[in-house]
């Protein structure tokens, strides 16, 4: 029996192995996810994103409640946090959370930190979350801490996207917030008891209003896709972001925004914007291997010697960097075992 | 005259086409890059980073005035801002730098948002910076909005790197920190008229003291390299990161903080780092030119209709992210016109 089997039969140790094989990109990591790979697709992925200090994991924690306890759903939460190569501040907040949810088997917490790399990163979480969608989890959030340009594009892997505000964070998170906004399904006010609130939403509203519904494009690694090319939005169909009060720490709201959430994936379906994401989604993800795959066996192809060479002149601005590279793709003078010398120099 | 000849000879108008040239990643840029790379390697690169609301801005402001005007270098300002795909926040803040900076033909200021990627953005960075080193900037500084990876790796870029700090930015600030810290050479705690400055400079203390010196780590896009094996560090020449408390608005703190930086680039120096830092900087950069070459290279391999049919099946769950990179890098069943069918399948 495989492991991948294993987890397909719901055992939740089998789980806990397969994630750790999948985060480490092991062989056994990789079978596992080709195996699990056709009965992906199922689960709803959500994405909670913004600045430091307002509050996201304590309302993930609310809302994991929420569909445990009101929707019976089976839930699982992804904690990534880029900045961090140590897990001690993802870990921290494990803590915080096992007081609420432990000891609860439709509940799984996963914290994940830097990988080396925010490539890495990505392609790591991107196969977390197939793992939990093929081992029946309905729900995935995936929590993201910050709010530059990686928690975008983490949060691109989402069907409904969270971008959570509080009141009174300073000054420059109003320019964060242009790019964020962009993203955002369901915009929340946490908390909201604090004053300043009816400025934050104020402001909010009035970057919704310049950002024409009809214009939003959709964003993943390296490319920007506009929906509307995917599959035109019909007519009635246009989604507004709307924007919702919470106070986490007291559970206000919290039910309110669970059928926000609920009613997105309705409008997704109808929309067939979930069918669009699903595809862009995959389409990043498969982007990204090629990449991968493309500089590996790169690096095979050129001996540590050489390349080592190669840098030294750059160092010494003998070379340009781009000089380099085209030295680095055309090693040899002649054709070279796998002809590219050839097909070059025929060019 | 080339527009790079025209730069190198000091015209402030070529250099404000050809920074255009360069971020458009244009055939016009690259060849004008390749022309200007022999004459780089000489400006101190200063990465300045932190969470929003610590005001960076304002910091950068004071101490691009204090280069200018006691010690008479010019300064190149590149403000960075990964998660605006517009360039409204970045606007904003060129205009209040304006008050201050304007007129002064030794200052130089260029506001960057995202380009669609993040290694997109990373690598034009590290372009327009090239330029300003290759024009006679003494001072490059990069200013990074957000506390990311993305900050981290473009923060990366830099020879010194000043991660601002600011009291009462809330709690998760705290996990954010310990990323962040590790690429940090001076703390700046910034606002330090503000009551709490106590508690932050106490807790980076306690951080900077469970980062020990020796096992301290370089990061960069992708790697993680540590210093040791790049160039030992000779005894007592451990960097060990001191703390600066500002008030930029009032310009507390600015001429210890530009004394502090002036250290930090002799014992970059004396120590053996500059050169080690500049090779792992331009590695990085030749590993990310390499990484673009190979997929433009690879997509002008796989015709679209082949690749929309290849996406159309792992969309239907028929084929895994994992096999559709198999069937796209090996697209003939017979050797391809160049051989690399024949060197996989002999494998």
């Amino acid at each position: 029996m495989t492991l991948a089997s294993s987890v397909l039969g719901g055992d939740r140790l089998a789980l806990a192995r397969l994630l750790t094989q999948v985060e480490n990109d092991s062989l056994e990591g990789r079978a596992a996810l080709a195996e699990l790979f056709p009965h992906t697709g199922r689960a709803h992925l959500i994405g909670v994103t913004g600045a430091p200090g307002t509050g996201k994991s304590s309302l993930v924690n609310q809302l994991a409640l929420h569909f445990r306890r009101q929707d019976d759903k089976r839930v699982a939460i992804v904690a990534v946090d880029p900045s961090s190569p140590f897990t001690g501040g993802a870990v921290l907040g494990d803590r915080v959370r096992m007081r609420d949810l432990a000891g609860d088997a439709g509940v799984f917490i996963r914290s994940m930190a830097s990988r080396g790399s925010l490539g890495g990163l990505a392609q790591a979480t991107a196969s977390v979350v197939q793992v939990f969608d093929a081992a029946g989890y309905d729900i995935v959030m995936i929590e993201t801490v910050g709010a530059g340009q990686s928690e975008v594009d983490i949060a691109g892997l989402a069907h409904t996207t969270i971008v959570v505000e509080a009141p009174g964070l300073g000054d420059d998170i109003q320019a964060i917030k242009a790019g964020i906004l962009e993203i955002a399904d369901i915009l929340v006010v946490n908390k909201a008891d604090r004053p300043g609130v009816e400025n934050t939403e104020r402001s909010l509203k009035s970057m919704l209003d310049l950002a024409h519904p009809s214009q939003r494009v959709f964003r993943h690694h390296g490319q920007i896709m506009s929906d509307s090319v995917q599959a035109a939005p019909r007519d009635g169909m246009i989604w507004i972001p709307p924007i919702q009060r919470t106070v986490s720490t007291e559970g206000t709201g919290i039910a309110e925004l669970a059928g926000l959430v609920a009613k997105h994936a309705a409008h997704l379906r109808q929309s067939g914007d979930w069918a669009s994401r699903e595809r862009a989604r995959l389409e990043v993800e498969l982007d990204a291997l090629i990449r991968e795959t493309l500089m590996s066996r790169f690096r095979e192809g050129v001996p540590q010697k050489q390349y080592d060479e190669i840098v030294e002149k750059v160092v010494k601005r003998n070379l340009s960097p781009w000089e380099a590279v085209k030295v680095l793709m055309n090693p040899h003078p002649g054709p070279s075992p796998r002809g590219r010398g050839e097909s070059e120099r025929s060019k």
